[in-house]
């Protein structure tokens, strides 16, 4: 290509996505003050084109599985990009799920009248605009959708190229959705390019973008925070533990390890660490290596481990930083409750670390002390999700500590403002 | 300066910030689960101290203040390096207040049982460590190591060179203090350093520091939010607006404009630009601006304000987004409520803006459709503050609208986490 062809692309793309953010900017002005009671209209009439168009999204998402193998998905990247009549039932299900959501805009969420007879409320607001980034699975268009409509925010949805059929004709059937019950149409608009540059002009556009959510690999949201001028919804790695304190009901903690570890293997809440008190190692490590070591997992464990485990490999430093996603897990003995709490905050994620111990004292120091987005006595990590939570559909788990933390659904993609009413009280 | 004994203390610089850094990280492990009780004993201790430490504190400030010259302070800025008496016992009382307020670390700010009996509490802990960028006033260093202490962060303070002194003084009375009462001594650091580039380090240290909050003026945010790659609470201009609506009470609407104005002129909430309804501009204009020219207000306004007060000269549309913080104020007439709000979303600051209507539907529309943290109906802007919205003693506002939007007091320097009691509960 000339290089005068590619300066003029390169304009032409920074103005397209200018564009994009600038109609999402007015249209979240607009959604900012629809009425709850048009939103669920605009969720439930997207709900049903979509049941209406089933047959051409699954056509649009056949045209996708068809390109698949061109762009390189393997059999399970394709599984999840597959739509079915089921999948597509889901989605209008999901959307009528979050269109009966208690609204969240204009609540008032505490009030207080001053001695000088001012009422403070602090009342709850949309965000603004979000830009998110997401990979193959089509059914996160619709999730993601419902989730800004309903909050209020105007959403710019970055899609992979794998889906590109399928997501437009999602978005096509939402933007009609919008125009038949008064909604701005831009709410909900859908990246029409797949040039990854695109994602580098949209990253620059803090006056109309207020937060970006990338959604995928750790290698895209180290990118996205490099590049962003404006806040990022981070998710980092899920390196989860389990530690079965001196106190735990032995058999309770071999049911939570295995259902923590192998419940969903590849999922940022699965375990990914086991760590022992000393105390009760010996009459729990040798049955529950067993069972893992049955259900395919391999142990990688430190030397008091070993002599328990027969079968564990020694660990390293890394196996203890490791989020391995799959068959492996590492596993530690120790001293007590609180190096148990030092080595997680050392070496977990801050994504969700749990605990099983019958004893009080144990099992609040640890809430306290673990610096995790969330703790779990006496349960699975595998609960750590936004629909577990009763907070809804989520569009992602945040491991910052800043604005949310954990799953963010509706409410997560709020802010507030503070409303003033006086009677003409004025400063001395 | 020869190039080697420069690179060496850039080394030892480096060093510096990162030693403190990590120092303040690992005081704020301990502060997280510092007891209620303790906080508060460390936080009356210390005013306790001031107390007793007055005059070596007041020998400090005039060691300072007879610096000031060399550092080009002028007159107004020596007002504020000034300490007495008064001022001290201010610190301390201020300290002992931050103290009675309610405990918010370890507070269940919600929870929720779900069907499977898991019991979900969302609670506030703190958000670690905080990097917080002052000018001159050090009563300031007072005020924002109490709020820090009480919300279980560590801080790192970096005051001005010209208050370096009194700095010293107050922060050694509050390392003593914390080690009185088993505190760590960490938890409030004063960087002992004025080189500038110290800042710089401390901004890449996003391992140990989480969040930063630079109060001063525009080009030190700017720089700040340029370099951090950590979150920064921002806090930009404040252009806030008088609306006098349609339905005014005119009589009110001189005497809140009046105060929103001249009350005093310099800070963040003070007026600027001032909107008048058509229908009500000759009604109200011609006394109002007499009146504020009366007080040496200058008034730059559009041609219909000219009209009606003859001492107006033109304004333009740097005018309308000029936080002046000074003897000027922009006016504009409006040709209704929609237009007064179009024009606040477009030059404003999303700060502070305020409506004076007998209208309940103008003053509702107003209030959800103007984005700004604060919206003010029949009252002054200058309520805009953590102590008049009951929130105690603030340290800073913040214009953004991510994780927290207004007067910033201890809440705004917390997170939270999930804590979940279960009874053995596993995902199927």
């Amino acid at each position: 290509m000339a290089t005068a062809e590619k300066a003029t692309q390169k304009v032409d793309l920074s103005a397209y996505c200018l564009d994009v953010a600038q109609r999402a900017r007015k249209a979240s002005a607009e959604l900012a003050t629809l009425s709850g009671a048009t939103k669920q209209q605009y969720l439930r009439r997207g709900a049903a084109l979509l049941r209406q168009r089933q047959s051409a999204i699954l056509a649009a998402n056949a045209k996708d599985l068809a390109a698949a193998p061109q762009f390189g998905l393997d059999a399970a990247q394709i599984d999840r990009l597959r739509l079915s009549p089921a999948s597509v039932e889901a989605m209008a299900v999901g959307m009528e799920a979050v269109a009966a959501q208690q609204e969240p805009i204009g609540q008032v969420i505490e009030s207080t009248i001053r001695p000088n007879g001012l009422e403070v409320q602090k009342v709850r607001v949309p965000l603004g605009v979000v830009f998110f980034i997401y990979e193959s699975r089509p059914n996160v268009t619709a999730d993601a959708a419902a989730i800004c409509i309903k909050s209020g925010n105007a959403v710019i949805l970055r899609g992979g190229k794998e889906a590109a059929n399928s997501n437009r004709a999602i978005v096509d059937a939402l933007a009609e959705a919008a125009t038949d019950v008064g909604a701005p149409a831009d709410a909900v608009q859908l990246v029409s390019t797949t040039d990854r540059a695109a994602v580098g002009y949209f990253l620059t556009l803090d006056q109309q973008i207020d937060l970006v959510i990338p959604r995928g690999g750790e290698a895209l949201i180290r990118r996205v925070v490099a590049e962003a001028k404006m806040p990022v919804l981070k998710h980092y790695t899920g390196n989860c533990h389990v530690y079965v304190d001196r106190a735990a009901d032995l058999a309770m903690a071999q049911r939570i390890l295995i259902n923590a570890k192998c419940n969903r293997m590849g999922v940022c809440n699965a375990a990914e660490s086991l760590l022992v008190h000393v105390d009760v190692a010996e009459a729990f490590l040798p049955a529950a290596g067993a069972e893992l070591t049955k259900k395919g997992i391999e142990l990688r464990g430190d030397i008091r481990t070993g002599r328990l485990v027969p079968d564990a490999r020694p660990a390293t430093e890394e196996d203890y930083a490791a989020e391995y996603l799959g068959p492996i897990m590492s596993v530690k003995v120790v001293d007590s409750l609180e190096d148990a709490i030092e080595h997680i905050n050392r070496y977990g994620s801050r994504h969700t670390d749990a605990i099983v111990t019958k004893d009080l004292d144990s099992a609040r120091r640890f809430a306290a002390a673990v610096d995790s987005s969330a703790v779990i006595v006496n349960a699975s990590t595998r609960f750590n999700d936004g629909g577990e939570f009763g907070l809804g559909a989520e569009i992602g788990i945040s491991t910052d500590k800043l604005h949310a933390r954990g799953p963010c659904g509706v409410r997560e993609l709020t802010s507030y403002k503070y409303i003033v009413y006086g009677q003409g009280q004025i400063k001395e």
